[in-house]
Order: C-alpha cells, then sequence, then structure tokens
C-alpha cells in the first residue's frame, strides 16, 4: 500500500445539522455500520480522510472507540481488512472544524461539495466534479445522515454534487450506498 | 409508480454456497440490513425482482415475517419508502429454484450472472452487459455474502461480471455497497 497515490479528496458524514422525517432540524446518532461501510468504501478508492462529524461528545468517544478497537490488539488481528479502511477514519465536531483541520493538514482550504437529493443554483455535474480533482485543490464532499443535509448547509457549500438519478422516481438510497455510488462515479478509473 | 417501466434485471443474494473467511464453504446468516439496503438500491434502479436466497427455513421464514411487518400495518405506515423498496423483494431456497422461479414468471430461462473480486474465462465487462440489458432476455446477477461465492457458482454461471476495481490495491467492499455500484453502472442513465 505504500506506493498508492491518494486522491486528494475527503469525505465528512454529518450527524448535525440534518432533517428529520418529517422536517425537522435534528441530530441524528451514529451508526456505527455507516463508519465500517464508509471506511471501506473510502478505502477502496483511495479517499484521503474520512471524518465523522456529530457535536456530541459522547457520539464521538464512541467512534474513537470503535477506531480504538479495530486498530490495536484483538480487533486488527481477528479482521485486518477492517483495520486498513478504518485508517482514514477521524472524528471531528462540526463542519467548521473539519475545515479547519483540512486547511492545516492541506496546506490550503478544501473546496466544499455538499450532496442531496434536489437540483441547486450551485450544482455541479459529474463530469465537471470529476475534472476539478487532482488540480491541486482538496475536495471536502459532505453527506447528510437522517433525511439529509439542512438547507443552509446547502447554501454555503461551494457546491451541490447533483443528485444520483435512478431509473424511476424513488429516491430513498441509504447514506452508505449513497458514498458507494458517488466515489465510484468520481474516482473509478 | 404505474408508469415505471421495470428492467428485466433481478438479483439474487446468495448465502449457500459461499466462502467464509479461512475459505471454508458455509452458509452465511441473514442480515436484515442487507435486505433492506438492497431493497432500496433495486427499487432506486428499478430492478424487477430481488431474491433473498437462503438454505435455512428459519431464515426464510425471518425475511418472510420481515417483509409482511414492513408491508402491512404499522410499518408501512411508519415507513412507506421501506414498503416501497420490499414490493419486489423475495425469498428462495437456492439458485436452482431462483432461477425456475424466474422461467416462470418470465415465459424463459434467465442469462445467469455471477459477479466477484477476481478475472474469469467467463467473465464480461460492464459497456458489454450493459447492453444486453432490454434485449429480451432476463438478466438474473448473483452475489455472494460472506467472502464471496463458491467457485462452482462462477463456473456454472453463463458470466461473471467484472470486479470492481477501485484504485489501490484494497478490495473489500460490503455486498450492500458492491449491489449499489453494479446497479448504478449497469442501469444509471
Amino acid at each position: 500500500m505504500a506506493d498508492l497515490k491518494e486522491n486528494d479528496i475527503h469525505l465528512a458524514l454529518i450527524h448535525y445539522p440534518v432533517f428529520n422525517k418529517i422536517g425537522e432540524i435534528v441530530t441524528s446518532s451514529v451508526t456505527t455500520l455507516d463508519v465500517h461501510d464508509i471506511s471501506r468504501a473510502a478505502r477502496t478508492y483511495a479517499v484521503n480522510s474520512f471524518y465523522v462529524v456529530t457535536p456530541l461528545k459522547t457520539q464521538r468517544q464512541l467512534v474513537e472507540r470503535l477506531i480504538e478497537h479495530w486498530m490495536t490488539g484483538y480487533g486488527a488481528e481477528y479482521n485486518p481488512t477492517r483495520k486498513e479502511a478504518l485508517l482514514a477514519t477521524r472524528v471531528t465536531k462540526n463542519i467548521k472544524e473539519t475545515v479547519q483541520d483540512l486547511a492545516e493538514r492541506c496546506g490550503q482550504k478544501p473546496v466544499t461539495v455538499a450532496t442531496g437529493a434536489s437540483q441547486f443554483p450551485n450544482s455541479i455535474d459529474y463530469p465537471s466534479l470529476r475534472e476539478k480533482i487532482g488540480n491541486g485543490k482538496p475536495i471536502l464532499l459532505l453527506f447528510g445522515t437522517g433525511w439529509g443535509l439542512e438547507k443552509s448547509i446547502l447554501a454555503e457549500a461551494d457546491y451541490v454534487l447533483d443528485p444520483i438519478d435512478g431509473v424511476g422516481e424513488y429516491n430513498h438510497l441509504p447514506v452508505r450506498a449513497a458514498v458507494a455510488i458517488i466515489l465510484d462515479r468520481l474516482l473509478a478509473r
């Protein structure tokens, strides 16, 4: 793996502010399965880092314990592919802290790209975003849990990625499936 | 949804015979999360039907109860998008029964396409399989749980779909992520 050139692309899984089923703004719970599935997809497509973002301290501690369990000791030995997937997984409090952390790590602020199920004035399509990858600026993709990212995040992001259009009207993919499809569209050779 | 033209493509999630982590042939347990995630991806891409395939009667009953719960009564009212996703979900005992059921429903035997992480003599690439969809023959995609489909299934299938190549060497996507990516590659507009 030492020779793997990582893409300058980063993911953030946002647990606040997101919508719930009836359109209220809530903090969703961290799902450990999302952390494992998205870590594996991120590793498969050589994503540089994956941030699990929640304002709840106990939930951040849960994810830190989960990462520690699989990185060291029995977990690492029992399931090395899970360990490897979690190498790039980090925990932050909010989007601002995530952007700051990335700016420090990369030496410049990332271009932020929100994802969602609708079109917006700042929407960008897949080929256009694909072209921006590797152009010298880090890219941070924002994914919402629950019923999706609160509107202000979409408005403040540099871009909103086009929705994944399936075939019919149905548009209720789990976030872990949406991440897998979007990484494949943006990064597959 | 009445005007949705469904693709003549069908999925089967195989729980036996599959490999475990150390290469033994085993029956894996049904994961209800796989059933929900794959049902949602199938619905998103207008897949005609999704078979959960296991020889264990208690596990088939579990999936049947799960479908019934979300299709009728409180579950259907609480989460209608989950109900809609499960409309095409079915349960069978083995691949043979799945192929027979499809042959009866479609009036002809399906073309079987196994999926896995390696290349085979009967491998087919994504553009070639995409061309076959809608050519009058139903297509049945076979996905393995655990550490993948046992070799005889790959040998007996009409085709084996090329592996999903990510960017590096890492190749350990959850089956639910693999299904989402493969449907997107084969069916996205």
